[in-house]
């Protein structure tokens, strides 16, 4: 009754694993006992109470299917999993079932249970994207001065370097990964405010327990945000644009690797149907969980209206919106990480595609010389001219410039002798690019 | 490594059984029958080999795990689900082997499956409708001359009948299902075109083996559409109003539940905080699911722009996509047959809010019985002013009315005597709703 | 204090005139007129009241920033515009006055309007459908038998011929545009309800008022429809998934556009920093258009969600959503009209990228041929070798096969003279893409 | 030709004008400038040479329809703007003419404005926002101690104060304007990159050119960002995000305002059928504002997958995406604004209720007192015992629990006088209320 067939290319078994129904019971149990256990500690329930829990809290002894039905009978799992937890509680020490669950609503143990989901996700995302950002910053440097087309609108522009390219993902990713980072530290607080979010039940007990609840799992405190999502969401729209950044690369690659391009390639995998056919599968499986975000964070923004508070709905689609967000997310990483680790890169082929393009690609450098001189309206027409020539006749752009005494008569000789050597019109390529890998380099130190 | 606990709320048992993995495969070996029986049929194959093959594809036999680790090698778990039936195959004949998967290729087996599965889930939503629609229909006509406030922006408005607005949302619903039963009919033919879409490696027999492999999973057939995400993008978008119109009247029910207005209730669950709780939890099941759809409707639509003859990414998500549409659908309608079954409504406490919201109610009548004699501002101006003289004392409408000379003066008789009893002011309310019962009536009737 | 530069890229002139102030005025205005017309007709208000009304219904009288005042105060701009109307009819006839929006609420005024306006634009875009869809039919007709490398995964897999390509963009906007058209017919509806869907103030004239009141708009009529949205959802969804399909044609000619492949151009733009360069523009403008629609669908299927008898925010942004989704459809369309009529094909070029990818097209042939005789893995095996024997030295495949005795052997005279003609290997390429020409001029001459 | 009257209610005045078309060109003109002067003060361009330019570039002079011509001829305004601007440079001073645009592209030009306005924008949102939470701020400290039912999926559950609701609003637009803040903050740089991203027509001079642009523009420097979107998707996502948090806001009031509840009201609007009818106009538009967001942000997320160095399509759509995200959310926080400075609250009707919610509220109190002495099930059921027999004879529930001596029996003197006192069960209400109070006004202060 499972669909992992279904899923299999928008998660990663770590992550199906983090989100899988044994992490949920255990992780909820978990929680269960950190309340009984900071309680106890601060003399609210019995300390002998916190210890039975502690003791009956094992996920192995929790029907799944009874928790699915109370759900759907009462749209949260929790009641039910505390009925069982407190059934468990009873059978060991009749005294400690009346302290399960004290104080606290179901939506506590939810939120705070999906709040450890995430930064459990978050570790594994954080290790993936640490390895490919190392590998992406090795590509770029072993390629720092491999030229190649750059293309916008899908045609040839000014010449690039595959490094400044790699580059251009690993800044993106880096600043992209920085902000999931923050953003799930920003939501890793605990949710516990009983019914309403008074802890009205505690007394003048709450903030105290709820330091104390906190402490015991690590998390953060402030004040109940059941009725607010905006710290879920943000990680959402987190995944969303790390994911989207992925995709960015992945669609680069496959560009890239078309056989009429060529210049790098993924090992890929077969087909059914054409034996020998090389595909870009990383990209394929890294695009198809990238295209998941959009519409998850759209449900995630959408899903912040919310009644009073707590919602009739909007807070239960929180989790799969999570959970797939992360998991699609960790999908597309793994993908792209498998690919950065096992890229090839075709130097030679970049550079003949290059002389291909002619000299149009050289076009932008023959109008900036001679605009000066020329004036830029005279210079734009008599670069496209020369673009078109060198396009028409295959020759170097450079030779037809050579016997174009309007051009030869104002370009110095050193622009003259460089103006279709592509390495001399890569400006700040390095500049930028080494800049960019050492700020990646520096990120990945610090998240040590 | 399942997450049945995060899609509770979003799917059904029976849904989440069509888009099981063992459904899943069984299909897929469905479809790799149908092939090699229509091509044996045709004499393209030898009919033995089809035999065989029939007799291998048995789900149990399959592992899932290696269709899974398949899928994300190559962007397709039928390739590894072809080499597993082939090995089967080989096992029982080894000249039968080489017949597996004849002339077709993997996206071939992967569409026509999902459009089986697709349709398997339609016939489990109709039965669904159908039931929700009769019960609809049946509570539309009990509570045919019920009056209730009507209400807009959360304001009373004008007086309705309870029977009307049921009746609202059943017409919407029964349009919104034909749409989507169209879209699944227009969505259910085969896909088989080979590696691009000529079924080149058929020779001149494509046609006949696409009509024959079409005969035999029942579906219609058209020109390959591998590149052409339109019909399944249409089944999701459909899903998403049909969704839609579950989740208006789900709000609307949660809206009447509040205990403020207390018009109509669902049997509704507990509150593992608060005893005695009465929570409209149907509605937040179906309210949960509803809102999966604006973002996986999103997910459909942008993912139709996919790359020449098959797209790195688009296609694979439609997965997901297509199987969380259908599935959080029919979670929202099977909450809403739940609902419509066992709905409470209270016409006493309808008619009392109705008398409670005063004079402001009958406002919009005395403003028109007046218009004609006293101008169009003159009478609204008299209108608010009774009315609000109304809500203030908490007289009726009508005895202030008796005593202000201005519109005693130009009322008629009957105006007067019945300007404040809700049953004058329903204009058509029968009227409509009684053709949209029997629309949806006849609608279902149809379906049989 | 307009944004016509932000817009330029998602709409165009027409439809902007369509969804502009002025139209938006004057349709508002039409509507109150033939509700007046149409309830003079049956002596409900004066018939010299609907003349006068008639004659003062002129937009340029009507304060535009007066409208968008009382928009943002009252969530409607029918409000103001009806008493604007007033002020207007009283000037000229003082008894008139108070039959003006007889009957009538504000959102069945503005409802009304939007359907007037989605019609109208829908006309405009089916004009332009039908001229994209004769060009699209004469390319297809024009390239039926030039033969390309078809592409899966952005990689060359087996050929087809560009006609077939440009068949599957027109059979699937031919699918699109009909369900895009029975949308808006089904939605050519008028709103007509009063305060709450009753036409309480109508009293048993209801009925016939709301007749009379569609025929003079030439629309259908059905229950008041208020609450649910469904019907204006399923036009935005329609035209997402339209655009979609014209934006898969915007991509497909980028991609062939590419310096690296040039099978096919369009006119294009310029760039301002490079000289020369030929931009793909026509298909980024569909692009961008296109990519528009995930977004603004998920926007109306989420307004579904609407409370009782009208929405308290659903219903307004309703306006937004659908004359956005309207105008970025077309805005796509008209680029692919434009390119669609002057789109240069190459089909020397592509011929020279077919027998560029070497042997690996034929690959699947040759497994296909040999399978019979030496089953399927050998064949496979001794294909992808064949293939990247043919890759490596440059030789076709065919030579190499013919120096290859185990495929000798068991291929036939005609398999093996033909094995690397793609013409012998296109299947049913030309039956389908026939087929899908005359169903889509069949579907134009039925518009007409 | 524009559509004021569809944007009405998802724009505001002040944003309309930050996006309007004269503002769009006197930006970029501003921007030419920058660059101009810039590359003066570095020598790279002759000093005269910018001072002509700047005399040139008025907004006034720019003929917006050409813009738009040449948006949809080339996908991008700039280069039209360009050649105006080139022209008018020419007509002074032709030397000057030919260092217009100098060392940049198109996007350059768009991409900078793009930031420009954004930031200019968020001063407007800065300055509403900063009024917003000074507003709520003041309301939370005068309900701080006014009792109401706190509600749960719609349902009454246990007691809050009005003042920790609307610190709940606060505390979670102080959060999320934070983000948006930073958004911003971190999108407020330069684009300047040249054809490809290494501003090669400035040879080794790209660095400093690159400083001295920002600094004219008072922007920060990074490498050329082009083909990455994340920046400003981030500052879309947080728009979204923090309109949500607003939309919960209006929903909230929304539902206070409902006649059954009434304990809350805006001054709202009216209505052109119903004299007297209140309605919730600032919390419509604040919520059809807010809903455009999902789907703004879905769009921002889905085109950040951008081909190589610029891409088809997806750069074009970031304008109106960007451009409505902004307004939207600046319209649904400028009628929040305006709701918060007139807010009535009728802390009478709210205590009242909470009397007719009757003992059910207190319940879960009941049980958490009584379960020490009597195990969490049978207090569980005693509790939902007083509380239904509260409900059904409409008796206060301390009453009744009075005279139940399984209860009296085991509750404390202090327990049994207070149990159904609500004041007596606020918890840790206050405590959160003030901190949650206090920082959001640490916020504004440092925001000054």
């Amino acid at each position: 009754m499972t669909a992992r067939l279904i899923d299999a290319l928008v998660t990663t078994d770590a992550l199906a694993e983090v989100f899988g129904d044994r992490s949920i019971v255990q992780t909820m149990l978990d929680v269960e006992v950190a309340l009984a256990r900071a309680q106890a500690h601060l003399g609210i329930i019995p300390a002998t109470a916190a210890e039975v829990i502690a003791k009956a809290a094992k996920a192995d002894d929790i029907d799944v299917a009874a928790l699915i039905d109370g759900a759907r009978r009462s749209g949260t799992s929790v009641i039910a999993l505390v009925e069982a937890l407190t059934a468990r509680v009873e059978a060991l020490d009749g005294k400690a079932a009346g302290f399960v669950h004290w104080g606290a609503t179901s939506q506590d143990v939810a939120d705070t249970t999906l709040v450890l989901l995430v930064r459990r996700a978050a570790t594994v995302l954080g290790r993936d994207h640490d390895s490919l950002s190392e590998a992406l910053a090795d590509v770029s440097d072993r390629h720092a001065s491999d030229v190649m087309i750059g293309r916008t609108l899908l045609q040839p522009a000014a010449p690039i370097t595959f490094g400044l390219k790699v580059a251009g993902w690993l800044a993106a990713l880096t600043r992209s990964y920085a902000r999931l980072h923050a953003a799930v530290a920003d939501a890793s607080i605990i949710q516990f405010g009983g019914a309403t979010g008074t802890l009205g039940s505690l007394g003048d007990r709450g903030l105290e327990a709820s330091e104390a609840f906190a402490q015991q799992l690590g998390l953060g405190t402030d004040a109940p945000w059941h009725g607010h999502g905006d710290r879920l969401a943000s990680v959402v729209a987190a995944c969303g644009i790390y994911a989207g950044e992925l995709g960015k690369m992945a669609s680069d690659v496959a560009l890239l690797m078309q056989a009429e391009v060529a210049e790098a390639a993924e090992p890929g995998g077969g087909s059914s149907a054409m034996p020998h056919k090389r595909n870009p599968s990383s990209c394929a499986r890294a695009l198809a969980a990238a295209s998941r975000l959009p519409g998850l964070v759209s449900t995630a923004v959408g899903g912040l209206i919310r009644e009073h508070e707590r919602a009739v709905g909007a807070w239960q689609v929180e989790w799969p919106t999570v959970a797939d967000s992360l998991q699609a997310t960790g999908a597309a990483l793994e993908s792209m990480r498998h690919l950065a680790a096992g890229l090839s890169v075709d130097p030679v082929r970049m550079r003949a595609n290059l002389a291909a393009a002619g000299g149009s690609i050289f076009a932008e450098r023959v109008m900036l010389a001679a605009a000066p001189a020329l004036g830029r309206d005279r210079a734009r027409a008599l670069a496209a001219e020369v673009a078109s020539r060198a396009r028409a006749s295959g020759e170097p752009i450079g030779k037809i410039i050579g016997r174009t005494p309007e051009l030869t008569a104002v370009l110095s000789a050193h622009d003259l002798e460089s103006i279709d050597r592509p390495e001399a019109f890569l400006g700040q390529a390095e500049a930028w690019r080494s800049r960019m890998v050492a700020a990646a380099r520096a990120a990945i130190a610090r998240s040590r």
